[in-house]
């Protein structure tokens, strides 16, 4: 499949649907984030499930971060030429096809994956020590968010489990919760976070009372990060969304009671007006194939004036306040997807832009709904 | 990237989350709507972005389909390969990187496209002009779903575009009424139906009134191929669901009140339990890059005492009514999508599955947020 732009080409030569990332904004957003993790004392560890794109993760590396997030298996593989060489694959894995998969990624860079049951430390032990190699362990705790982590009183013995299995070794623990990135108060996302991390904490003594170490507490996200940090409980954060921004995060309220904007806005939907009813009414070639609406419609860039107000598979709708200054046959609008990390998902290629030209195009090695 | 099986695998080696079509259910529904097409007399024309897939359409082709219809031009590239010989390209296509292709495609095979604006009709004539092709194109009207179409007061001007313009071709009106298909009562459905077939006749007579001819009137989908036949008027239907179906169709009403089930359900997503809770909460490795969430959520097919009631990225959350009967770590489960078309274009390809094993394993080639 052919990319929708080349390099050098100006903003009005993209094909479209097209997925476009800001160059500055999103130089800016590693830049910051590195900084903060660096001034902060606190190690960075990216969560690549976000962008899935190597040239990203290069980056992202190359500004500081001491290893990269992954949520499965292929996109742990298809980053791997990113240099990276601290693979946190933050999800159970099970099934002998992925399990021999995950051995041979730790044939070649160190790889950490997560636990919270101790029949499935069997299968991780069994599958590393029949594949002659190391998996490094963290146990996930139940963080606040009611998911698939463990509270205080079942912790041990899994922690147990996984320090006495053979090919495993224990490296701390997993202390992530997603709703917590985007509570809209910023008082309430602090106290929440502070609960996570005396989640964390109790947690971690419960280990080291035993006996078992505790070298890496990993957690915390784009909504979430000042807090994680300033909790000092800790000692890596995973945020992801930070390189792009959503319309979901931007309803997020920060601490003067404005708009949560640590970060740029990186990510657009560049798409074209397919028909422009007399009335006002315009339908572009985005709809629910080319975004994910999940999280509510997309906003239109720098037009307050229009709103998205419907998809069917390959169109939206936009409907204009005022019909005079709705946009014209083949005009090109910028959309803000709500929720960027299933919307990169969708496409093949992220068209890289500064200023009005086309800089780049990379390749989403991780995209699609893969094992 | 490798797919998730190999022909003659049994299910249990399918690596998760994978896309399965059951076989039986898919011949079944091919040949049903076929049969339905040839006993009416009218003419089938198999919506392709439903399946984007080449060996779909290659049967849906040999089962008597007059061509088929893409909603994009990338998804028309994608399925030549088919052997298809008329392509509707169902949707209006704008800039000039896109018309190129397009008269591209019309170099290889007969191209019908829409349109509903008479600067549109503009572009349509300048691109098949200067590419030396013709276009063949549908004017498209508002068959009641207030969308891209045109009311009867404003059609005579496009038509006669259409008509006048050199590298073009009035081929006649599109029908289409996307709302219509999911009016859950099977007799307001009828009379949605019966509505759109009045705004074709009242099109196409406005059309002949003025001289130009209308030999093809299309439109119709899954949800009223029954009613659009009935009444007489089209001469083509186009559904696309049929080969699969979802929870979304499952929810109309049949005649007798009881399930819209003109076909059998032959999609699911298989998906794999990382996490057994005690509590009877599971965690699977699909979520919301893994199904389309936009209708709803999945239903766990034959579990009927299972449900899938949150999705993170990558990971959906399965409650059970009896903890006791939750499924075990590891255990697999398939989901019968609640939208069929945006979840398969998240696939790289489709298991088809014959009875307990693997038959065979298709690209589907025409997937993702394409141009």
């Amino acid at each position: 499949m052919p990319f929708p732009a080349r390099a050098g080409d100006p903003l009005a030569a993209i094909d479209t649907p097209a997925l476009l990332v800001d160059l500055d904004a999103l130089e800016a957003n590693i830049a910051a984030m590195a900084a903060f993790a660096r001034e902060a004392g606190i190690a960075l560890r990216p969560h690549a499930k976000t962008h899935k794109c190597v040239e990203i993760a290069r980056r992202q590396l190359a500004a500081g971060a001491v290893g990269l997030c992954c949520q499965k298996v292929s996109e742990a593989e298809a980053l791997l030429a990113s240099g990276v060489g601290d693979l946190l694959v933050s999800n159970h894995i099970v099934g002998a096809a992925k399990l021999a998969r995950l051995a041979a990624l730790a044939r070649r860079v160190r790889v950490t994956t997560l636990t919270a049951d101790a029949a499935h430390v069997a299968l991780l032990s069994e599958a590393a020590t029949a594949h002659g190699v190391t998996f490094e362990v963290l146990v996930e705790i139940d963080a606040g968010d009611d998911r698939m982590g463990l509270g205080a009183q079942s912790l041990l013995p899994v922690a147990r489990a996984v320090a006495q299995a053979p090919g495993l070794v224990l490296r701390g623990l997993q202390a992530y919760s997603g709703p917590l990135q985007h509570v809209r108060d910023a008082a309430a996302r602090a106290d929440a976070a502070a609960e996570t991390a005396r989640r964390a904490a109790r947690a971690r003594d419960l280990l080291e009372a035993d006996g078992l170490a505790c070298p890496l507490l990993t957690g915390g996200g784009t909504g979430s990060f000042r807090d994680d940090a300033g909790a000092g409980v800790l000692n890596e954060i995973q945020p992801g969304s930070y390189v792009f921004m959503d319309t979901d995060y931007a309803r997020n309220r920060d601490r003067d009671g404005g708009p949560y904007r640590p970060f740029a806005q990186s990510l657009f939907v560049r798409t074209a007006v397919l028909r422009a009813r007399p009335d006002g009414v315009s339908y572009v070639d985005a709809g629910a194939k080319a975004l994910n609406l999940d999280c509510g419609m997309p906003d239109v860039a720098g037009r307050s004036d229009l709103s998205f107000t419907k998809a069917s598979d390959e169109q939206g709708r936009i409907e204009a306040a005022e019909p005079a200054r709705a946009p014209a046959l083949g005009a090109a609008l910028h959309l803000v997807p709500s929720h960027c990390d299933p919307t990169v998902a969708l496409y093949d290629s992220l068209v890289a832009v500064r200023g009005e030209t086309v800089d780049v195009v990379w390749p989403i090695e991780g995209r699609g709904a893969r094992t």
